[in-house]
């Protein structure tokens, strides 16, 4: 990407002004976006029927505006999108995005003739367009936001994908799970500015350090995968494949009036170029999470910590099926173990199933960091109980789960930080949600991974162990 | 099972008299377990260092208490289990339960000939072993209890369980999804009684209409699968299998010191016979919840509805990855719903894609029965999103929730009673958490089966299916 390709991004993450084109009660939303997300330009608002909207003039066109527009956001009825786009190319506006639909996803001629329509329109200017059919853009740092809900603290994931409602509920998840972006783009038709338009802006962005994208399909798939893999080599990326099934591909047909590829082809494909493969919204918060708070494993032999023998077992299990491995601990780590907490009823081999570590003493940190620090363990998964509070409320006193909270954070910090290995907390909600919930905000506010389950733990971090690999490998090239 | 076989286990689930033997601060739980579970037997305790627990009188040994004991729970070390056992043997207990460990789930030499040494002493008399190395029974109908905390009001499931920790998270997390147990078992090493004991009275049992279990190995391969074989003909038996791979065996062996099959082994036998095979907690719980509270679904047609294009996408691959089908509804029911909801924005050919009908218009319901009373539908798949509250207060006043809530639970009942077609919601905490939550009880609590995903709910009404297609086959034999 050139100087002058890149600051025309820059530009439209971060517009000086910007323009409403239609806007009435049912779209309001677009206008509350950047006021409630602190955008500091101009923001103009054109409606012909109207005096004002929310205080703003209401301009009979977009010419009638003083100054350059950067950014326009269209609502008006798919009909009259070409008058719009005349104007908005005679105003020299540098980006028009649409929220109308009623174009090529409703499988009509009339809908892909006016897509074309629009192209031409905009190929007699300099006007790029984003959409039709999206919810467009949301930049926290500048104050775009497409909804007026979102966050208003930027974070270092980028999002893109060409369904609107799904990019909000990945805002929304992100902020449940503590994570910010820093770019998310919704994209719709995508008849101009297109994925590996943004994948390639984002890959240079030094705000971006994950970037994540569902597809769904794509115009021209040699130019989206030769883009995956250059953005691969400088950060990580997630890609969502919808449409892997060909009854998935109709439904794709009838969202975004796509091409669908077949499954099995998409995925052998971002495999081979190092793109992270996942396929729903559980799978990609949890991987932002793992990458943002963890160092890269150095290799696959984990120690799982939990606090039940039937689950040190399944999660073995999955492990191994994974192509994970859990390996025995020493005979020299288990005796050190032993001599720390009582041998009855544990298990010291790994995985650690030690819940008489916690119950009677609380020099768990002790006994995890001694684990941890075999140098055939690369990665610590720890199950963390929300009942905890609970039992020591009945037994043990308030004091002793504190101190219990802070040796397990203790613990991760040295992991960490000392041995440079990933630690991920698992807390599944069974006894208390919201004792869940306090822990995981609690964890997450200190720097540590958290997770739902075990199994997610597991799947998240052999993700970043293979994208590792992916960069030794060819890192060698 | 013979009708005095059947006794016993009633006796044994429902003891007149029980006995504590051994009991100390560290084990206090366990008496208290029946005081605060409403016990209404007679409770026993014997320490003989010490005067009195809990305001019990502490009786020398369990020979000096007057009366019948039918059921004791011995927590004393190890060693001094044969004294114990051959009291109890003398006294004509029913059942002892073996708290204790050290045992051969040690591994060593001592603790195989200690467990032979129980059993020989049991065989002497009547009395039968629970463990050892195992949490032991609870009974909410009967008030017995292994820990004060577990709910007081007994449902329709049983599980059954070497292990301990593992037994404590199904009913903390069952009680957590609002689904009660008859009769949970941990029976640990299963010297005396073993997996297909309890299974054979749980199959008989009037109070259990779903048997469920977590299996790591078994001394009778043959004997388990037959009583499963015949116990799935009379209801729904979910088996969660550990030890699948070669190192979950391992972690097995440090377990409960079974011997683990293989998973394919196992995996394709449990097929065979019928049984649901399920692989975590949250997939069993999942079961649970659906099997409870749906009719069976005639076939494999599902019906998903969404808000939002790219996961109806998604969840449509997965679906028929799992062999699910989601038929395209008839141009006649499209062209109805079409006539109820503006087209703009919308998919109608499944998934129902139909986010207008819920923000422009409360008519939600009458949508989502015109589509599932199609005949080639034979489930439906409903995503519920916990930001309709936050959209309401926003938008469109806090009415138009409280109709939005109704209307879906009306077309929820409209399908499983009138249609007899399975209704399955999925809440994923997406926007807020508490909110997910309080939807879930609200479904929940009016009959409503409800799962964290669309995925989930694929997977759950998968399980059903393979269960009536089971029944079907096997119903001609």
């Amino acid at each position: 990407m050139d100087r002058e390709e890149f600051d025309y991004f820059e530009r439209l993450f971060h517009p000086e002004s910007i323009a409403f084109i239609g806007i009435n009660e049912g779209s309001l939303f677009y206008l509350q976006g950047p006021l409630v997300a602190g955008f500091k330009g101009r923001i103009y608002v054109v409606n012909p029927n109207r005096e004002s909207i929310l205080n703003f003039k209401c301009y009979k066109s977009v010419l009638d505006i003083p100054g350059d527009i950067d950014f326009v956001t269209v609502t008006v009825p798919a009909k009259y999108t070409p008058d719009v786009m005349r104007e908005c190319v005679e105003k020299g506006v540098k980006t028009v995005h649409f929220f109308t639909s009623g174009f090529s996803e409703t499988g009509t001629e009339e809908g892909k003739k006016l897509e074309r329509e629009l192209l031409k329109i905009a190929r007699k200017g300099v006007t790029r367009i984003i959409g039709p059919n999206c919810m467009g853009i949301y930049c926290p740092e500048s104050g775009l936001s497409f909804l007026p809900g979102f966050p208003r603290r930027p974070g270092p994931v980028a999002f893109i994908a060409q369904s609107g409602a799904l990019t909000e509920q990945v805002i929304y998840t992100g902020r449940l799970r503590g994570v910010g972006f820093s770019k998310v783009v919704s994209y719709g038709n995508a008849i101009d500015l297109d994925n590996p338009d943004f994948l390639e802006y984002l890959s240079e962005d030094p705000k971006t350090r994950i970037i994540s994208t569902y597809i769904e399909g794509t115009k021209n798939g040699r130019r989206l995968f030769e883009t995956l893999r250059e953005a691969v080599k400088k950060k990580p990326v997630i890609v969502w494949k919808g449409g892997q099934t060909e009854r998935g591909a109709v439904a794709v047909s009838s969202h975004t009036g796509s091409l669908a590829g077949s499954g099995n082809i998409w995925r052998a494909a971002l495999k081979q170029i190092g793109a992270i493969d996942i396929r729903d919204l559980e799978d990609l918060v949890d991987t932002y999470v793992v990458f943002l708070k963890n160092p890269p494993p150095r290799g696959r032999r984990g120690l799982i910590v939990s606090f039940s023998g039937g689950e040190s077992v399944t999660e073995t299990d999955k492990a191994v099926e994974m192509g994970l491995e859990i390996p025995l601990l020493s005979r020299e780590t288990r005796e050190k173990i032993e001599r720390m907490v009582p041998a009855a009823g544990i298990s010291t081999r790994n995985p650690l199933d030690i819940p008489s570590a916690f119950f009677r003493f609380a020099n768990i940190a002790e006994v995890i960091k001694v684990a941890a620090s075999e140098d055939n363990i690369d990665y610590v998964i720890f199950e963390m109980l929300d009942r905890f509070r609970s039992f020591a409320k009945r037994f043990r006193g308030y004091q002793w789960y504190i101190n219990l909270r802070k040796s397990v954070k203790e613990a991760a910090d040295y992991i960490k930080n000392e041995l440079g290995k990933p630690f991920v907390m698992a807390i599944l909600p069974a006894f208390s949600e919201h004792e869940a919930i306090f822990l995981r905000k609690f964890y997450s506010a200190r720097g540590i991974s958290v997770v739902p389950t075990m199994t997610r733990a597991s799947k998240a971090i052999k993700r970043m162990i293979e994208y590792r690999e992916f960069l030794e490998r060819h890192g060698e090239d």
